[in-house]
């Protein structure tokens, strides 16, 4: 990790961080980055660039947010992926996605929230409530959905500590459906032009839009890679990537992911991978994981195995869809934003077999042995859908895992255990 | 209790139902509804009819969905009060809420479902897997909703059991939520039109929009009567209406519910009630209560108060709101079923303000002295929503106790210190 050089104190103190708390905070993540990531051999060199990126992750890139609103910017904060960053961009604002990976604050979180809440919610509420995450302070307005119950409800009361806007994302993919959906594009268009004082603008969005396209295709590039043998990246570096895409510069992301992406292409052909050829090959699909929530991948490839694919929030579901580039007016590329969006097979949607289908090819395609389903204790759509999923894949001959977890150290132990029985069987 | 004088088990067994479990679960509700009900003094001498609608839960009432089956009609199965039984009724169907307010072959319904699933959603599923709800193996269809996300994915399992169609609630109610739900109308029309095999009638949706209304008025005029002081009805008793109106024939329900009213209007001019006038009257809110979960109305009532309003999905939600009678085209009527289903204050909709404020004109035209807010444990839309109605409850001068329960009697002996606490404030 580098060393800081710059004291950010005074920046957060002006942000309304709790100091002492926040200081803690960012004490204990060099060493949970230190044993996930950086006992890793053979690592890509172009993942230095992350190494630097979590070492700065509430320093520089929080300074960039402050100089942008200084410069007459916006930020505005995000849990899910499906508020659309080009809208953001587009509207001279910058789309940050909001601490939510660690237990922070849980016991503050919980007046709020019953005890039964998903880790996401009940980290995001705790590092809210504690004031300790600089995205969410330096946020001019947090942009919500109505993915899930918990979500939908928390929102409700974070809207009493900071501006929340929430967009209704419909709950089927009919006709109806994409017709609510457009108007809630547009009405994010309305609200954002609003926050920003700015008029959306056929140039700027076609602007954003490409330069969030190319995000999404160095992401691509990197993922479609790791379909050789041996792989040539760990899953931990490659979800880490995806992570760091909600909240880094996009420009500078997509340049750093690209190199990668070269690397990674020079590896495959030859033949140099993280790990040996034979090390058991798994598909991880389920719910998103968010700094610092590094905690399946770390077990199972510590446990001698290599992640291939993350069929995740964090992982495919952010990058395999591309909008539509070719509209050249506002309606055609809202029209191309709406349905970009709508094509993502989250499982607030009903049905949701399409996501069955996605996990069946990203695991024939990236060549996996068997599929762990890892779901945040508490999200019913997840775990309801993981009933049905399993099944499809065990018929299509992958062996699954079920994992029901959250953000402690707990449940380590016995999920040690569960890993590596579950590896035996792949092998 | 009745006894029963007809030999059912010819058509269980026609049904498809678990003879052997079903008798086992037969057994043991009179024996429940002895302790909850028939231990009660001063009970209206109209509750007689309750006491035997519950003697022939699964008896003369199937037979009369078997018969009307046999006559041509349809039976179509229902988890929630958003799904309107007006068109079921002017397409020839009779409307039954399904068997889910006990803890029934949980064992298998975790195969499908988490563990952290509400009880109100295991039970349902357990009572399908295990066959031991002739409504349900009589229904022609089931008719779901999307209100939370534990009901909206497990309809997908349900589906691989039986006829399942799902309704898209939207979750807001905006003029585009209501575009989205009137159209999720006319396609309910269509569905139950294919169904039932006939065609919607202008007449016939009168006559049951009438007669729906009617049920919701005789229910009104029973629970307007709990005003008085003292109580002339128990809260175990009228919520045992509610809980039997989502599946009695409904004229007869009307008719009974009305005799009932005239003698609780009585009463109230006689100032005769079923606990002395100086007992402490709790209003209770929350989460819908399934025959047989009369746990919290039964711990409240046998420690010494009254409880004198229900707002539930099994209590004010379901009686308050009439469909406009005036319109006379199918269109309008349909306009009319739109709006007063969406009208309902569901925890499911953000934000749900207006729950609050029923809650708190309920607590004062019925003279409460406290709240009590039952949930479901897992329950996060009404968990979460207890934060801000607690506070304003409180802010409003109300004492509020939170309950998290499930169907259990593991928890009956802590649930009772705290009631009895609760109590006590309030004297």
């Amino acid at each position: 990790m580098s060393e800081n050089t710059v004291d950010y104190h005074p920046m957060w103190e002006r942000l309304g961080i709790d100091l002492e708390a926040h200081d803690a905070l960012l004490g204990a993540i060099p060493q949970m980055y230190a044993d996930a990531y950086l006992t890793q051999s053979a690592r890509p060199g172009g993942m230095a660039y992350f190494d630097f990126v979590i070492s700065e992750i509430h320093g520089l890139r929080i300074k960039e947010l402050v100089d942008h609103k200084a410069a007459g910017g916006t930020v505005i904060g995000t849990f899910c992926l499906y508020v659309p960053e080009e809208i953001i961009r587009a509207l001279g604002g910058l789309c940050v996605g909001l601490c939510a990976g660690a237990e922070w604050a849980y016991d503050e979180a919980e007046r709020y929230l019953p005890r039964t809440t998903c880790a996401l919610i009940k980290s995001a509420m705790g590092f809210k409530l504690g004031r300790v995450c600089p995205y969410a302070e330096s946020a001019d307005l947090v942009v919500g959905e109505t993915t899930c119950d918990g979500k939908k409800k928390a929102y409700e009361l974070l809207a009493e500590m900071c501006p929340v806007y929430v967009m209704e994302l419909p709950q089927m993919k009919r006709a109806a459906d994409r017709a609510l959906w457009r108007g809630e594009i547009d009405r994010l268009v309305t609200k954002l032009e609003e926050v920003s004082g700015r008029t959306l603008d056929v140039q700027a969005l076609k602007a954003a839009t490409r330069e969030v396209n190319d995000k999404r295709r160095a992401l691509q590039r990197l993922n479609a890679a790791r379909a050789a043998r041996p792989a040539p990246i760990s899953g931990r570096d490659a979800l880490l990537a995806v992570q760091v895409a909600f909240y880094d510069d996009v420009p500078r992301f997509t340049q750093m992911v690209n190199a990668i992406a070269d690397e990674l292409e020079q590896r495959a052909a030859d033949g140099v991978g993280v790990a040996p050829a034979e090390s058991p090959r798994v598909l991880i699909t389920g719910t998103p994981m968010s700094i610092p929530n590094w905690k399946v991948h770390t077990l199972v490839e510590q446990a001698g195995a290599v992640v291939v694919g993350e069929e995740l929030c964090t992982g495919s579901r952010y990058y395999e869809q591309l909008v539509d580039e070719s509209p050249d007016t506002l309606d055609g590329m809202l029209d191309a934003i709406t349905d970009k969006y709508l094509d993502i097979d989250c499982a607030c949607f009903t049905p949701n077999a399409a996501r069955t289908d996605d996990v069946l090819r990203m695991a024939r395609d990236l060549h996996a042995d068997g599929i762990i389903h890892q779901a945040l204790q508490f999200c019913a759509p997840y775990q309801i859908e993981a009933t049905s999923l399993e099944r499809a894949a065990k018929d299509a001959g992958y062996p699954v895992l079920r994992i029901d977890t959250d953000y402690s150290a707990e449940d380590l132990g016995q999920l040690s255990t569960r890993v590596e029985a579950f590896l035996e069987v792949l092998q």
